[in-house]
């Protein structure tokens, strides 16, 4: 027989899951937005943050209940902590979200401009990124999660290149030099929403196999890394 | 006579207290190297966040553990919560301290550029809400966070004014287009240091009062925000 905390466990990844959707949602209309220059879409993205930041409130309390509610086992302590990292990474991913549609109203204020950078590639990317993180929560694999952290590093070099040749366009071409502004950190945005991916991922693995795999991913795969350096949860600088 | 949990509770608030004042000097260190175009401390900088990461990890492991040890009453419950998410926020704040090094680094590679920016003046304002945030939390306060809640709004202008003129800059003198591009950065760093703290101050509040102001702190002094919407907490698109 399932006991009720059991259900509050179940419950919580519901929540979670549903999170994960409206989080995801609004990457995809963000994205949509920039490519169609679409302000209906912008605008569903505002408003779809209010229903994100609901969420998010609400699967706190509802882990804080379940803690409160008995003594958890190591493994659905593990479990019910991770739930409250990802929640507020997923909380993150809508506010990037909000940041692009904001960042598109001030591009559709100017003439459209032909610019350097793939945005519709780049944001393909990070949204399979936030959706194979939340598989791998939804399934519990170690694996798959793993597959996102290798994913950052090619997100991570798609916005370098989209900063070297936005500030060049910016050198060159001071007429559109806002709107390369804006495309600059849209791409910025896009590529925090990775960051908050391999973040979920990281907290899958540790609720997986009760290891931190934190500020030590990408370390062995690439040795340019100096050691103990972090470059898989850093916020990049531009 | 004071139990082991208790004595585990006064350890963790002090590992805390420790990476605040690790989070906090990363933030002045980078914020002098910006002003003094030193790279040295840029590289300080850089080398600090090893020991951050690693004491974001310790953190998370005692409060893991002081969970795993019994059960919490209510108040210790939200206290240990609270300590989880602010060490999160502190982490990020290390990185964003890492993040305007980095613009730093890029910028002393260029002639020096006279640029309608006051980073000094924004970076003792973020400084005072990091250092205020901390102190909210010694000793549990929440008149002293609201004060931060406050302050987030004064930040949010000082980066608007910043990123109005230094695009204007960018548009009048192409020759400046990357040094106005890495102050407007680091800028927008900054300010995401502000929310950071922001976000400190609202989990003090919410162990010291047992209530959630996240997503509504702002809303009542600031009648333009469309209701439900939050500004504190959301980190701005620019």
């Amino acid at each position: 027989m399932r006991t009720r905390f059991q259900m509050g466990l179940d419950d919580l990844r519901q929540k979670l899951l549903r999170m994960g959707g409206l989080a995801e949602q609004a990457v995809d209309r963000a994205r949509q937005a920039y490519i169609d220059r679409d302000l209906t879409r912008c605008q569903m993205v505002l408003e779809g943050e209010t229903l994100i930041n609901t969420s998010e409130r609400e699967i706190d309390e509802a882990a804080f209940d379940l803690l409160a509610m008995q003594q958890p086992m190591a493994v659905d302590l593990r479990f019910i902590l991770a739930v409250t990292k990802i929640n507020s990474d997923l909380e993150r991913v809508g506010d990037q979200a909000v940041n692009i549609a904001e960042r598109v109203m001030d591009m559709v204020e100017m003439p459209a401009a032909d610019l350097p950078v793939d945005i519709a590639r780049m944001g393909a990317a990070v949204s399979a990124m936030v959706r194979r993180a939340l598989e791998a929560f939804i399934e519990g694999k170690a694996e798959l999660a793993q597959a996102v952290l290798e994913m950052d590093n090619v997100v991570d070099r798609m916005k370098d290149d989209a900063f070297i040749q936005l500030v060049k366009t910016m050198n060159q071409r001071p007429e559109v030099v806002r709107q390369a502004l804006d495309a600059l950190l849209v791409a910025r945005n896009l590529e925090r929403v990775a960051d908050h991916a391999t973040n979920i991922a990281e907290d899958v693995i540790f609720w997986v196999q009760g290891a931190d795999v934190r500020h030590n991913a990408s370390t062995e795969e690439h040795p340019e890394t100096p050691p103990g350096q972090s470059t898989s949860t850093r916020i990049s600088g531009i």
